[in-house]
């Protein structure tokens, strides 16, 4: 059985990282490509990377014959993307890349982004794209919204933790080393070869992050009370990869087995040894997460580190795993390459 | 139908790349890891990378069982290589990814290589494993050499143009820009992040880079005539890649013909349009060569640049393509991956 | 003897490198920074690197009070510099870091830069400002015009090569290997770090690049005839550095004694031991030019190397050495600091 | 009034820092280098791009005349260094930039270095060597020991909070991103190029960094009690800079005041405005401190950053500062170089 879909959006990273994976899965076919400005061109002119493969030109999205399409992967920019959803058939099965479908409550949108939300009533409908923690949700969805890349590898390291009450909810510190290319294809100073490289820093100051909505909704939620985390995160010089660190209270052992047994039957999410702590070379252009538990030398206290890449299990990767598991298809499929190292 | 290998020296970066590309191959199955120093350890402790990977622990090459294995890799150092080799099983295939069976003549080999060749028998019988030249030998060959990556790349660019006559064969210049993974693992303090980062330069200087072994005998072969091009390297900061920038004399609208018409028919080398050229950064993590022709705005004068990943279609890549070959498999099989950008 | 000086255009990256060399100058004092955009704001927010220094505000251009200024630093844009340029005071002293006077003839200016002169008759009174070869006319000049870095790179490693007719005038191919900071803070994509790590490439192609007008007019002078290099640029994952290789025919001794006795008694330009290549890694954020030869295994001819800053010995260093000169300071002034390694 | 000093060590990373510094400054004369393995050779040939540089050769150490000169700088391993300055003459001024007296404890030692102190009688007569916390005692010493780059960007960021008990000492936590020239020239895999560029990761996991034992000593001395935070480092693909992000419990307006007070006529450390956070991209190669303080979302909460380049105000830097406290020569003396950006 193959499946058609569509891919809007695609001339930015994610839409990118979208083509690559779906380029080699057997059974799902792109047949269609919308952008904005880069309308009109093939994707080899958009991404030369893309060449070899025969794909559909890329349109303008009023111009996609929807019929005969069971998927639409949106990675459009946040804002635009509600609007453009909220007008595509209703029989679509759409899977949205942008925070857009991420928080449940319109205020929280609004207050982390800044606008009123223009298609609250898809809001309820919309189901979290966390893969692994909404795997029966995602199956019945018609609308996932695939999680932030930061609010993913922050949630691999704690969600099991706050659930099981092992941590101290009211201690939790995440700081994280975000790679250049969740930043996107924007053009900013801050972002040049000539700036970054030799060039790291913090940014969204103090928590506030506006992923912070999603860990603060997910963590209640599965706390049954409120937690709110800080997180500060950091720009690194490279182009792929989190590194998540988070420092917790709590017995490094317990840690550890919570964590081991959350993800015991999981494919992507790999526990390392009690001691070890990944890094970004080991799961670069894979859907893998890698987490390591360390115990500190005061007593009590742990430290979690969780690395994946932005790209793949934390934004195109995992947007692929819950399509297959919307369109009934084996959950890994197209999805078990092994990281690209050196 | 599906083979067993085995991979020698599996702890270097090709022994690495090879097993991320034969993992996910569809009738191959990796049977045995031989290493030296690192014999005795897991995969997942080697490699971190590959530890979702259900792999035999990496063995001395002695206690490898050959009964069963159809075809060995081997990724060893030079001089290592011939010694391994000669004693392997007659009736084994052998894809060897070193610079033991590369040169036919044994005193070109010590020439190049400065020791004596100890396995000189065997030089006849290997087939130069440059696949898009050699597929009919590589198919029924029990021994095949994997070229050098810098040698691949060049010969990509020039070889269709020396066979065609349509460059002057005593004015070639070979500029090119390594990145630094073709290096191996090995700890020397000019690949060390805090030199080779912002710290590039030639290396093998004038003409003295072992590859040029392999183009004198190639190029000279092609041409009927002997052929010494000028071949000038440098150590680019960057994991993966290869940029050859050719300076050739001849009509660039016939020599962008001449390649065209070479590689039409392949899958893995992809000719630009006439002008554009290519970058690293759309070949990175696959099996594909991308080469662009650029006319000078001197008459009669032509720039050929050429990119390929030194680690896949310069290494570990084209062997798996040889050994699709060899075990009369689809030659592009576990080979379509396409590249990772950004 | 104090002098004070105004530097125009000083948000971009040569009008920062301006300002970090002159500001330890025990002679020069920054009186005025010009600015267009940035203007309004303090040294410290455009450039938070120079927050230590007491630096005037950055002001627009004509606010400045020239009554006072002995000499004007412009890092301002081609044909924007032209125009400020135009209509500054005429008892000011001035070096110019863009294009716009680097070219003698209004006519090879339209051709390289595509718009026409609007300064014509000042063109005939700048001065080349290529210290070590014009130093003489730039210590009596009122304009200077910087030059172009690649072009900077290239006549060191060829100009006193073209004067002794040591090496074949139509035989000269220089592949550049250049760092991104000489593309200036522009947002491009190719410039972002999420592109151009792990991806390098030629560009300009085909000798198109504008400072081959440089090339042209100067080695024409040279060597009383015309001469029409072949040259092409690549852009490299580093932030600063130019590499020059420059291939050419000659005895190779014959090429480094020339290179030796040209530079003997220069200060910033030095010639290695024969056979032996510069880097990058050594010559950065100084006002050095290293400059190695290599004989090829090909009689006759030989590789020139040549290393330097693109922002300080290929622009602003530059500058700052003319801007000595014209004041009828020492000409290492504030110029001899090392390199920073690693 | 010129001094005469000598290098132990120089071909190391600090050692060519504190030749790159020492080079350009006005009353200080460097008079004899000593080296191990590379005894015998020029300057120019173990460090190229200090080539321009009049050098004494690098000798052995015995071989160095210790009559005239005034103060050593030892930049030689830890445990090497306590052997070496015991025999030194006791005339002679020191500055060591190794671990080895840093810690006034000799079972502190023993704990965090493994082996018993071989010097233990000079343990009590080093100062150690914060400048700006140490500086009467440093002006009066014989021997002063320079700190460990992390431990000196730590206390730079909380020691005056810790003094003035604006924070609350049981819940530090130091969140640290370190250059990699900070690991020194070792030759290990995880520093190569290859692997820690897109490779980032932490290490010394769980507070086991030795630099601890500097944090331990010093904060527990300031405050009057034992403090012990929680310290985890991370390797950044970057060659110079640490940036470390302290999380801590207290009002950030008070925590910003007792900064700003506390480094109001300091020249090398700066107090960004309140909500503002440093970047490596601001400090490098120069002798600067930047801080940075942020409130977090979470009242009573606050985030420090403090950023330096660990070779310069790190180690060399601070070495040369304190040598000139030393030898009674103006303390910014030869450091007051503007970073280099880009």
């Amino acid at each position: 059985m193959s499946y058609s879909i569509a891919i809007l959006g695609a001339s930015g990273y994610t839409g990118a990282e979208l083509i690559r994976l779906i380029a080699r899965h057997p059974s799902i076919e792109i047949k269609a490509l919308g952008a904005f400005s880069k309308a009109g061109q093939t994707v080899a002119q958009v991404y030369p990377h893309l060449r070899h493969l025969d794909l559909p030109a890329m349109v303008p999205f009023d111009q996609i014959d929807w019929s005969g399409i069971d998927l639409c992967f949106c990675a459009l920019p946040h804002k635009t993307s509600q609007e453009v959803i909220r007008d595509l058939p209703k029989s679509l099965k759409i899977v949205d890349l942008s925070a857009d479908f991420r928080l449940r409550d319109p205020e929280a949108y609004q207050k982390w982004y800044g606008n009123p939300h223009s298609a609250v009533e898809m809001q309820g409908e919309a189901v979290y794209g966390l893969t692994e923690f909404y795997r029966d949700e995602i199956a019945g969805a018609r609308l996932v919204a695939g999680t932030g890349c930061n609010a993913a590898t922050g949630q691999f390291a704690l969600r099991p933790l706050i659930a099981a009450g092992v941590i101290d909810l009211d201690e939790i510190i995440l700081d994280l080393k975000a790679a250049v290319s969740g930043a996107g294809r924007a053009l900013k100073e801050n972002l040049l070869h000539a700036e970054l490289s030799e060039g790291y820093h913090a940014y969204a100051l103090g928590s506030t992050h506006r992923h912070l909505g999603e860990f603060d909704q997910e963590f209640s939620k599965v706390a049954g009370r409120d937690v709110h985390i800080q997180f500060q995160p950091h720009l690194i010089p490279a182009n792929r990869g989190i590194l998540g660190t988070a420092y917790v209270r709590g017995d490094a052992q317990a840690v550890h087995d919570t964590l081991a047994a959350a993800y015991d039957d999981e494919v992507f999410v790999e526990v390392l040894p009690m001691g070890e702590a990944p890094s970004t070379r080991h799961i670069r252009g894979s859907n893998f997460c890698h987490i390591g538990v360390v115990p500190d030398r005061r007593p009590g206290r742990a430290i979690v580190i969780a690395a994946l890449d932005n790209l793949t299990k934390g934004s195109s990767g995992q947007a692929l795993q819950n399509a297959n598991l919307m369109l009934d298809i084996s959950e890994t499929e197209g999805l078990m390459m092994a990281p690209l190292f050196p």
